[in-house]
């Protein structure tokens, strides 16, 4: 549909003696309270300036004409009770409800829907992790992918392990096997995509068990354990431990945590090792690439595993990308993934993340975070289209939420980045986004005029633009509210409802029988 | 299960020769960054002093047993495709997402659920309307009772019709019906009930057309639109028009828009007229109630519609009701309501607010908009005992959200109304709950100082403790992120994906076979 937009010339105010005056009402009084809950009240205002429509949207029948439609297509799309060859799991870091909500109107309006968001099947997954109410990234992958709860900064052990404990994170009575093991148990591939460090909290998920997400390498661990603690780092469970070694596809950044720092000046590593020269070592059928050019260029028939590693530390913002970063893109790396995967005729589990959609977020960084969310989407699409919705389920999901607000009464048609109509009471306007905490609150605030900057005077149109908080925070903080679950394919009527995150991998489990629970297979 | 409080004494710092020391690390370094966005690391704080945990959940076992059963929960609860006689609208006003996450906190704990969230289809309404990217209750009720998208301020009437236009508001062939119409033409009896006026927003659209939400009663509209515009106040309509004269059960506040101010000093009107007079006069079977004793001494055997006004303006927030008050809980009306609907064999629609969720929003009253969100809960669980499953289709969703967020990383069993742990740059405490804007601002900023208050001296346990916010705004703002719905019943399996507010009606029409759509009884 086009965009028309028709541009309504204001109604001058209607009237002129109201009694509904609001500079002087007394807040103690409800009705006064509540006067200025409803703004652009014609007696107050006056009629908004103008207003930006879509025509279509005017007309009674549009709406009704869409919602029946809606009902016929619910109608005409049966369950899905095949058993699911494959299965494709889609992660948003921090990407709660507010920011896809808010990246639709980034897209090009309200009324666009991101990939995942025309999904047929939706459930709300509960957050919480053993010890927080607010949970972490390395907690909620072990919840959706290893299928149970456990401690803030742990991953892939059990609530007995505390974050960072030396002793219990070798343990393996506390060990718990993520989804890809259970599908490499079953004969099928698996693989592992993101866009932060591979060894970071959300993709370590799947083949890591450490105390502590900050174990990324070797020095990390002697700096909390000692020189003698014989804990594994997450790099070298990716290149030696039992899931890690048998991944086909390995794509991200994070090159430092692979590499002796003696070896390459932005190596992190301090036992002299190569993991990546170790993992091309490990067979002739092994490859490794490091740009986009390589990646594209590589002849998947002569390789059975893949290493991709873009960057040292995370894979840039794409945002801040241009052709001479040489990065893939979220989608570019799903390409690559859904084809090498593809040969297995059992099937493969693949665990793909838009991981800094969370990071733009603990910046403040609105503009960085949505655009993370868009990027995500494509790639989603992407699977979607590569792929039969026949035997392959998608879940598209988020870790957990921020505090990120989108409010105020903007008209349609606004910038999603711009401000919200209306005045506050320092006369200075206000965004349509925000967070409730964050490393911003200096900058909003005019320390010799003892109020608040303008914020439109901060926020120009850098990707980097800062977005006021009310909190002076280092890092913007993760949100306790529910995220949404989005499937599509073989048993994606299963994920309505709301449940405890930690339930998705079972789920995904029944509809590709694996491991040990109920499973389609097995009816 | 019980819950049991294991406390875990504090290991001491594990490790003093960190390198990942924070405090002077240069903010423009990635890394330094995001070693901020992971708190309580134990090599810059030391292990937390102490947790709350439940201890069962410390145990896979646990988990994975509760994953599972999930799963077969869902495999026995095949679709229910037989025809809903009654169909029930629970609307939470203001009722987002995160709004709900933390009632449920509230309630017991996050491993809680209230009523609703053990329904088992949940979907994602968008609730953008014609004009506005964050909408207002009025344009919204017209998207969920009528089923098309409106304008701000508009109820009942299409797009074409801008807000407070007093002309066409008067102009019928822009006026859309509600599912409480779709219902009586289908012989079926129809009933509104909520716990704010009567005539605001939310109900008025089961029974009126109105360009303006404030045209509540006549001086209202003589104010915006002049003496003799022969516009039909929303008191008006109620009493007389030709959906309101036929609701069997009226349940609310707001006698004040009823009667004139010559005949009662609360009343608002200005037409001489006692419309509540009108109503009982109207038959000797129409009955008229204002306390929760004569509502639960009402023989409903004599009674075919019942008027039932309990308070002039609002009703009174649960949290401050005693006996005295004498007024009904939400789920008392709903226990009277559904008893009294029940008598139809054709069945019935109701539709059912908890309004006050967003008046306490607005005011930044969180202890008041969760409590108004437990009591709304309640309602419903009385609601689903007192139906069949089989027959009831209940419908849980709200208008839209707020800016209210829910952050900072507590630990389990901490108070929701309380600080989160860490310490803002400032040096005091922050609260795990806020908003984007709101009238508290000032009370948060020491002007004296420079800086903010302590939020621990000034939120102290009052019902009207109002929470911190980032933008001096006269009433906090609703938010444009989507809402959540809950279906129980028969084709409660439509509910799921994500769809325009409006797309709503149309679905519980289809499954009660009501108006014009595709309907379940003409597979």
């Amino acid at each position: 549909m086009s965009r028309h937009i028709v541009v309504l010339i204001a109604v001058v105010c209607l009237l002129l003696s109201s009694g509904r005056a609001l500079s002087g009402c007394n807040l103690d009084d409800e009705d006064c309270r509540e006067s200025r809950m409803h703004p652009d009240l014609p007696s107050v205002n006056g009629r908004m300036e103008y207003q930006s429509k879509i025509a279509d949207e005017e007309a009674s029948d549009y709406w009704l004409e869409q919602g029946k439609q809606f009902v016929r297509e619910k109608l005409h799309t049966p369950a899905n009770t095949k058993i699911a060859k494959n299965v494709i799991m889609f992660l948003g870091d921090g990407m709660g409800i507010t920011t896809h909500s808010a990246a639709r109107t980034l897209l090009g309006g309200e009324e666009q829907s991101l990939a995942f968001e025309k999904f047929p099947h939706t459930g709300l997954s509960r957050t919480y992790n053993v010890n927080k109410i607010v949970p972490d990234s390395a907690s909620t992958a072990t919840a959706y992918l290893c299928g149970i709860k456990a401690n803030s900064g742990t991953i892939g052990v059990s609530g007995y392990v505390d974050r960072s404990d030396c002793l219990q994170t070798r343990n393996v009575s506390n060990y718990v096997s993520s989804i890809a093991k259970w599908a490499l148990d079953a004969g099928k591939s698996a693989g592992v995509v993101t866009t932060t460090r591979i060894t970071h909290a959300s993709p370590a998920g799947v083949y890591a068990h450490v105390a502590e997400r900050n174990w990324e390498n070797d020095s990390e661990v002697k700096s909390d354990c000692g020189a003698d603690s014989n804990v594994e780092d997450i790099a070298y469970q990716l290149i030696h431990g039992e899931v890690g070694s048998k991944l086909s596809v390995i794509l991200g950044g994070g090159r430092r945590e692979f590499v002796d720092t003696t070896l390459n000046a932005n190596g992190k590593r301090s036992d002299g090792r190569n993991l990546i020269e170790e993992f091309i070592n490990q067979s002739s059928r092994n490859a490794y690439v490091e740009n986009l050019e390589e990646l594209n260029n590589l002849n998947i028939t002569n390789v059975d595993r893949l290493l991709g590693l873009f960057q040292d530390n995370h894979m840039l913002y794409h945002l801040e990308t241009d052709e001479q970063s040489n990065q893939p893109t979220l989608a570019e790396m799903t390409r690559k993934s859904i084809e090498f995967l593809s040969r297995n005729e059992q099937g493969y589990f693949i665990f793909i993340e838009g991981g800094r959609i969370d990071h733009g977020h603990h910046d403040t960084y609105a503009r960085l975070a949505l655009d993370e969310t868009l990027e995500f989407a494509k790639a989603i699409q992407l699977a979607r289209e590569l792929t039969e919705e026949a035997d392959t389920l998608i879940v598209v999901t988020a870790d957990h939420s921020h505090s990120f607000t989108y409010s105020g009464y903007a008209n349609r048609g606004n910038d999603i980045f711009g401000p919200a109509p209306g005045k506050p009471s320092d006369g200075k306007p206000y965004m349509t986004l925000g967070y409730a905490n964050g490393p911003s609150y200096d900058k909003f605030y005019d320390v010799e005029q003892h109020q608040r900057q303008d914020p439109t005077t901060i926020i120009t149109g850098k990707p980097r633009d800062e977005f006021p908080v009310t909190i002076p925070l280092a890092s913007e903080t993760h949100g306790g509210d529910d995220v949404a679950v989005f499937a599509s394919g073989p048993w994606a009527h299963l994920f309505t409802g709301v449940y405890d995150q930690n339930t998705i991998p079972h789920m995904m489990a029944y509809a590709s029988c694996l491991a040990d629970g109920q499973i389609a297979c097995s009816k």
